[in-house]
């Protein structure tokens, strides 16, 4: 009998892991300079937090969702997504209360979901995510947005298209819903039993039906823009002005939208457009969501956020040819003959290490010849080789495998040596 | 309603997740200095995986897993620990066929076991942990060892206790089990219901029983090291002499054992003996398991590693009162007045920050004096004052928060001036 991993599900191994690395120290270190901070919730929270924040009458919680019962019988869900859990942390360690705000969080890790796997998409995946909660000025929607493209564009991408919207505030939600229900109504017969549900709930999500796509008032119905007040637009060219100043080139989609009554203001998509990615395709989302501390038990916060994944951002690197700057190379290979020599290695190897070097030798009892093969698969710059001859005289020889030189050095010398040769 | 994160588990919040961040990235970098590339396989298995390769009869899988059914039926449980997921994956992706050998890989993640919380002891934790597979030279046991000491004591740890033990191989476990049979089986009526049953099926795990441990047969009990066959011998000596040549001291405790078949050779646990962390504490345990591999269905493979516990480390550092070298710091917080300036700060701010600086503005219309003690939460380096005077001239004034020297510059000299002063 063996094992398989479970469907949906990938190891990441070495070969490909230091891509993730990559990556996410470049996301880390962005955050930084952002002033982002990590947070760390669980894996699993209590099913009615996702519910409740992500959205009783989602995809993803109606169909997507590993719950389970726990050994008490309380109903556990494996997160699914970033916000809801870093938006209860907020809530319940009262973040909100420290005199520094906004908060500025952000986090990386699995999420999962229970889908139809494809290529490129699993039911454990990554995502890395922030959130500013606590401000409502315009130009922390600029700076989210900003830092989204940041690390698309520091990794290397280029064919990134921006599209931004504006839900604008409750008063022009409101408004813009009752265009909705009029435009539709009169109609709505023709429309899928999903839609026909909707008007009366949430008109705002017949304009992401699927099925209902290609019907002719959906091209005619009316923009949000179209029903913005007047706080709600000079927030929106604010958000608009920021971007430009910063360089960022974007479009405005008034088709934009998203269901969930705790969205407002900002809504925002980067996508890839390269060839060869398919369909223009998604990389990361998010928005403005002013009402969620609120819906999930904690004081009215405003709050805006994004995530994306990491699987969807190596697959748009891959499209558009993208090579990260990974280097796979050791400082030293110790190559030995003969057994004191070889036990000598171990505690030298130890040394180099403890000094900060990247060492390696054989535990395999190879040949002399198999072990510099060993050391050209570590792309090591220098092998030493150490024989019971040279040990006796207490020097070693060390070659520099770019330009073939050899040295005889001291063995005590040998830490200096490197260390002087190769920073 | 207000939602509460699950019992047994822990938000780490910024403050703490420093500490975090900083220990993984030690532990990273050890890695690699010791070639130790970093493996992610799921946060869920099968659960047969677990069974079989962690112990039908351990208390894990017994008692703590948390164990659920799928859409599909299948049964899965959340990891309760890293390498049988790492070995599944060995020998799923064939990775004893690379030319590389030992494969040396390390994990760092959350693991899950369902335990009654109590202090330090979580139902979600950390494990850091590494496996060298393929490779039977007793150079590897003490490389495995050594990183473990080197990670511990790189973090500024001091109070450590180093017990090392053999189980020998297949012949000696062998030898050994017959005398305990013969040792406890005269007087087993005394014992408890468990270890009458351990008395035939593995009577090691007596040795492990904290119901009897102070019965009297367990201080004579004959030890593992009586019958360590010649070939064991040899391998546990030359252990012993790879550690005491990197300088690593430790003590030799034949009642250290390991319950599991495929368990053999060396076997270790790092404590801790810090006063103020109550008892002698184990914060590491590992050793060689050269039966396993092929329990899960792949090749006969040896292996050796290790796991601990981030949450165990950081509560020893904490016992030992050490600080990890952390700086929060930040290079410029940029203190506005009027609305041109505030809106200048922000594109002045975002081109900080490609620049690699850490930089940060208010986003609450604060006053200037409000902002100045924003800028010291952050402990900026340096504060830059924008008015709307100074940015008709294009100017800023730059003080250094250390000195308080103050001096005014262009505004677009701001980031090379910081750039000289902060490198």
């Amino acid at each position: 009998m063996s094992f398989q991993i479970p469907r949906g599900t990938q190891d990441i191994l070495p070969g490909e892991v230091e891509k993730w690395q990559f990556i996410e120290n470049t996301a880390r270190d962005l955050c930084n300079r952002y002033q982002y901070k990590e947070i760390r919730t669980p894996i699993f929270e209590h099913t009615e937090l996702f519910s409740r924040g992500v959205g009783e009458s989602t995809d993803i919680v109606q169909k997507e969702m590993y719950t389970f019962l726990d050994k008490k019988g309380r109903s556990i869900t494996l997160r699914p997504e970033g916000t809801a859990s870093t938006v209860r942390s907020f809530v319940e360690k009262k973040l909100y209360a420290n005199p520094s705000q906004p908060t500025k969080l952000y986090y990386i890790g699995p999420m999962f979901r229970y889908e139809r796997p494809q290529t490129g998409r699993y039911r454990q995946f990554v995502q890395f995510g922030i959130e500013a909660l606590g401000s409502n000025d315009p130009a922390i929607d600029a700076e989210v947005i900003s830092l989204a493209m940041s690390l698309y564009q520091s990794l290397g991408l280029k064919s990134l298209k921006l599209v931004i919207n504006s839900l604008g505030d409750g008063d022009s939600r409101n408004a813009h819903r009752q265009a909705l229900i009029e435009h539709f109504e009169p109609r709505i017969g023709e429309f899928c039993s999903d839609c026909q549900n909707r008007l009366k709930q949430n008109p705002l999500r017949i304009l992401d039906c699927k099925k209902d796509r290609d019907h002719e008032l959906m091209k005619t119905a009316p923009s949000i823009l179209e029903f913005l007040n007047e706080e709600s637009k000079i927030y929106f060219n604010k958000v608009q002005q920021y971007l430009t100043a910063n360089g960022i080139s974007f479009e405005v989609d008034p088709g934009l939208v998203r269901g969930l009554d705790y969205y407002n203001h900002t809504a925002f998509e980067i996508m890839s457009n390269a060839e060869g990615f398919g369909a223009i395709t998604t990389l990361c989302g998010g928005g403005r969501y002013n009402g969620l501390a609120q819906e999930i038990g904690g004081p009215e916060t405003p709050g805006i956020g994004f995530a994306l994944s990491i699987e969807r951002l190596l697959a748009a690197l891959e499209a558009e040819g993208v090579n990260l700057p990974i280097s796979s190379d050791i400082d030293c290979y110790i190559v030995t003959m003969g057994d004191q020599a070889k036990d000598r290695a171990v505690s030298l190897l130890f040394e180099m290490r403890n000094a900060g070097l990247r060492a390696e030798k054989d535990y395999e009892d190879k040949k002399m010849k198999a072990q510099f093969k060993a050391a050209d698969r570590h792309h090591a710059k220098y092998v030493a080789v150490l024989g019971d001859d040279e040990l006796e005289k207490n020097v070693i020889a060390v070659k520099n495998m770019e330009t073939g030189s050899q040295e005889e050095i001291a063995i005590d010398q040998l830490i200096t040596y490197l260390k002087q040769q190769t920073i």
